[in-house]
């Protein structure tokens, strides 16, 4: 027997003969010429329009996500790209699905920790280096690094980490998450006995905290912006082209050893 | 016997102990809390900031291709994430894959329409209208249509056009390209007897060329901004479910005639 | 400073000049005309020939999860297919993206509860009803449902599970996980006392066992499979199209409500 | 004003309650333990099953497919699995983006060759070598290659070609197609003044003409044979990880000349 329908709503846009409206504003008479693509993309995924101080924080924390150097999803799309010119959506597609646990997920777990220590409708802690100390010794305990913290090549501090953190205090978004991860990071590095900066990721895992921003929606910042990233990559590739000869060079030194001399 | 080595070469991006450059700008120093994602977007992808003007254009372009409703994408990117919610990267990249010739086509196939009619090394046409004219028969002897004319909702009318070219306008960009296709709309209703409103990729297509934007890029536009749109999708889709519910119906529709009768 | 090189190493395959070779096995002398679909993926993934026994019960494992009907992975592939058919290949990527926790992961979850039960190394348990019972008691307690048993339309049993077993006895590969599955499926409708037949996932769970699988590559057996599966759908799709219908239904009725009366 | 709704239809596959159907046969009585995976292939994309000689030759192309080392595609697969461990499917899905035009281009290329100069409904040619002449001819005056011919490693001659060509006259199905492909062979190599052995895409783009299949499908069999190949690479993968060596070394190199001397 056929299950009865349920409804099918869906609130974000909608058109008709003669209007676009997306998130309640029309597209053509509000949005065009007045958002830029920070803001509306924050308009997108909040359902409501950035305070300029949401909005300077908004662009700058997607920007520094956008491009990373010659990662594996930009090698991805490139090689992808190769194979498949006539689709470049399906080599941005390849880039992107390697944005999981191992990259991005690192900035899903700051904010997982924070939330976590913290409920955005808890009280503030009495004292931020009891509940960091608690936060490390936990991660210690269960044999996990601590998200956000170290950097393989940035080994005496993330470039990105204090930029981050003074636009938001010029936001006036350095709150009660920005305090928590720097104590975190003091105590690991007590608990260690080792430098361990906080790295973009850590930063930026605790101004989303600052937004409130749910923890399910943090790699979906990751995966849009990068989505710049490989359209990126993928022009240098038309012009500049690398793909094949790393996959050349990467199956030749692979396979050798299943040779005979002189082949 | 292996080949030699090519060179590898990518200029994009680079990182240092303590820096992280980003086509030659600073990114904490010069790109975060100065360019916003949109700008960002332009200087990742051409390689040089926009101006002001340029800055306001594109904005518009990129936040015109974000968000359509409950397209094919949406869909097929909210169904993905019903099965793996544990790859948000997966569903965005299975509703990218679609954003193909069918519907991100008509964009670039006006970029090519007017490119073609009219190289950016050319000079100015003595003629727009005779140009345009050449351009519809061309079409309509390969019995092709005309790509960004005509849409299947806003059929007096695509609301976003004139609030497009309005900015451009504005931008001083509504150059040539906008004349021509302009002019190729007009033709093509005269031509074919009925109403052929352009369209927002035809609009967009005509805008690209105005930048001076290689036709292969245009693809990328409607992806990156796409995969901007379906992480609001997905952010609903884990709210308020729609896609398992639009699977549901369509099996038991699609497979009702190969049931034997009570089933 | 760089790094030094790591070496890179594959062992699957490699061509001469004169030769190709697979798993050390020579591609045009041994293996094409004398090796079926099923018998050389085993060959693929093993690294070794299936016996007799082994190739009949992994062909049907395989078989059984190439096509379930108007699936979310298929309707996702024809939705993709309807954007880009110029990329049959980005459609079935996008189909088999899909193929995730929610639905693979129940095979794997059999599998994995097996093995955590009884690990390929561990001798027979003295009694299976005790092991099955502990095994139903940890799963009621953690709250979370036993992977393999239930079926939302085979109420009264999942067709393809007794077949399934009856292919395994006669292949000699009805061995002590098909018994300790049986065991759990009978501890289970005990416990929560309610019909819980075995379904095809918890089937193919512990025949996976039989053989040794590991875990990992469970959701490859199905991933494999359902490729298949998707490029039946998509030249279903090609002659008799469905998939945009299917979503001008679900957009129209998503955002009925946000019309005005009349449109 | 909503369309009205167009009807929904699949006849792939079905279940009730106590059967499942596929192609009009029961999964559990008819085909599960009966067929191989290949057979089932068949079964699935053509609605009918192979004879005992279809059987041998479309499981030997499809064998055929399935590996050929470390690919471009392999490698994006490996990448992908690196970066997102929990998503073995989203790996193949990318793995599988990049069969495209260039690579699995050429099969269908040598299909799209053969049913132009001889479609499945024309009667034999007078003269094989005339028609081949023609075809050559044609190619060289658009300035393009004759797909399925010469190929980088196998300068003698690819090793699969004999082989399959060899079962494809124990299968009764060295036709006129096979006849013309080695006609044009002939004819290009006497055109060019130079070697050009038939590669295997060209031996298979033959016989799959010899079977009659659609154009469209030629890429899907690529598809899903390659499917299984990524699965295995995944697995190697797990055991002896290659990708993150490959990527980092790319990335050091291709970005070493923006680097300042002594980093």
């Amino acid at each position: 027997m056929p299950q009865p329908n349920k409804p099918i709503r869906s609130d974000i846009a909608w058109s008709t003969v003669d209007t676009i409206s997306i998130r309640g504003l029309s597209l053509p008479d509000e949005i065009l010429g007045n958002y830029n693509l920070g803001d509306f993309s924050f308009l997108q995924l909040t359902g409501r329009p950035p305070t300029p101080q949401q909005s300077r924080m908004f662009n700058a924390i997607i920007v520094a996500l956008v491009e990373h150097g010659l990662t594996p999803s930009a090698l991805a799309a490139r090689i992808t790209y190769a194979g498949a010119p006539e689709s470049l959506q399906a080599a941005v597609a390849a880039g992107i699905s390697g944005l999981g646990t191992v990259f991005v997920g690192t900035m899903e777990g700051a904010t997982r920790l924070l939330y976590q220590a913290l409920p955005l409708d808890a009280p503030d802690p009495d004292d931020f280096e009891t509940l960091a100390c608690d936060v490390v010794t936990r991660f210690r305990t269960d044999k996990k690094l601590v998200p956000g913290l170290g950097h393989a090549i940035h080994k005496n501090g993330d470039p990105r980490t204090p930029r981050l953190f003074q636009i938001a205090e010029e936001a006036d978004m350095a709150g009660r998450y920005v305090k928590l991860i720097k104590a975190v990071q003091v105590e690991a590095e007590k608990s260690y006995g080792k430098k361990l900066p906080l790295n973009a990721t850590g930063a930026i895992g605790a101004i989303c905290c600052e937004f409130g921003f749910p923890e399910q929606v943090i790699r979906g910042f990751g995966v849009m912006a990068r989505a710049i990233g490989l359209v990126g990559h993928i022009m240098e590739e038309v012009e500049k082209p690398l793909a094949l000869e790393v996959v050349r060079r990467a199956e030749e030194e692979a396979s050798r050893h299943l040779r005979k001399p002189g082949e």
